[in-house]
């Protein structure tokens, strides 16, 4: 079986279904090609007509999107259980972890389009202070009570893609008042290898 | 057990929560707690950290969130398979179909947004333009390909949260130009009566 993910090397949603693939052991089935979200002729808005990545096209031409079903989806093809936990305590502090991060992810990305698809003039700073304030409140919720050291589910998996967006694109210079995360994100990216084989250039 | 569900009666995300609350005989456990997501000191922002509803909140003080997670876990409530389908192939279908629908009301939310949260001179046509193509496209792929009468899933239900969010908000006038939708979302809403009951006035 070969499936193709339509990502892009700098998306967050997308290096959490690489990491997520690699840990479960599924890269192999995998080709990933890049995507062009701002083409109006690339393919993905045809694969997902909301045009975002990442997308999983199946051999059957069935499309799985958004990342979190992506990852249900291959924690399904892996046996059950891997990243989405069976116990339902655990199975909900990953869910939640997971849309918090997610959550933490599109404030970000929404401060970097607010640059990017917009000229000067038309910015609007206390937009990008209200996302850049739910990142904060985040931090500082997670800093308060970071996940286990060790755990990989489909929550921390997604909060070290959080983490690592705001440092990729400058947006939080969160890790000296965190250390509790900071330490939480060298411990996980030891664990798993796929976080640094994914760190986008 | 009495849980909390913070929402506010225009959001479609909390409505998807409300209707499967409501089609799971769970309400009478449920008080919903009016909240509003832009006071910085609605007690929100400390139970969900990024300020968004709906945000469940479980007699332990554990919160749930976001609608997807909520629903999931109301399913896990009422004994699983019933609006998340055990058998995978349906699953993956109705979990695809609930992250459209979630996109078209984020999109459609950006667009409410541009409005409310910014002076007129910051507005940008292209990024309204942007997020309502994702709606148009989302809605083209439906008509061709409408979900079957009678099938309630997390993913229909969020689907019809999401066109009723067009027609309460007047972002898109689809119901002349995608028959099989109307169709399908009348059919819904008889099949579904939390759906009527939860209309935004």
């Amino acid at each position: 079986m070969t499936m193709i993910l339509r990502s892009s090397p700098p998306s967050p949603f997308g290096r959490k279904t690489k990491i997520a693939a690699k840990y479960l052991g599924l890269m192999d089935q995998i080709t990933v090609e890049a995507t062009a979200t701002g083409d109006p002729d690339d393919s993905i808005r045809t694969q997902n007509p909301l045009g975002k990545i990442p997308a999983l096209v199946l051999e059957s031409g069935q499309v799985i999107y958004d990342s979190w079903v992506i990852v249900d989806y291959l924690d399904h093809l892996a046996g059950r259980g891997k990243l989405i936990p069976n116990n339902s305590d655990e199975k909900y502090k990953a869910l939640v972890l997971a849309a918090l991060a997610d959550g933490m992810m599109d404030a970000g990305i929404l401060i970097v389009y607010e640059a990017r698809l917009r000229p000067e003039e038309k910015r609007h700073a206390d937009w990008v202070d209200y996302q850049r304030e739910k990142i904060i409140r985040a931090l500082a919720s997670l800093e308060a009570n970071p996940p286990t050291a060790g755990l990989v589910t489909i929550g921390t998996i997604g909060l070290a893609c959080a983490l690592g967006y705001l440092i990729f694109r400058e947006l939080v210079d969160w890790q000296p008042d965190h250390p509790n995360l900071a330490a939480w994100l060298e411990a996980f990216d030891k664990t798993v290898p796929a976080y640094g084989e994914t760190t986008p250039e």
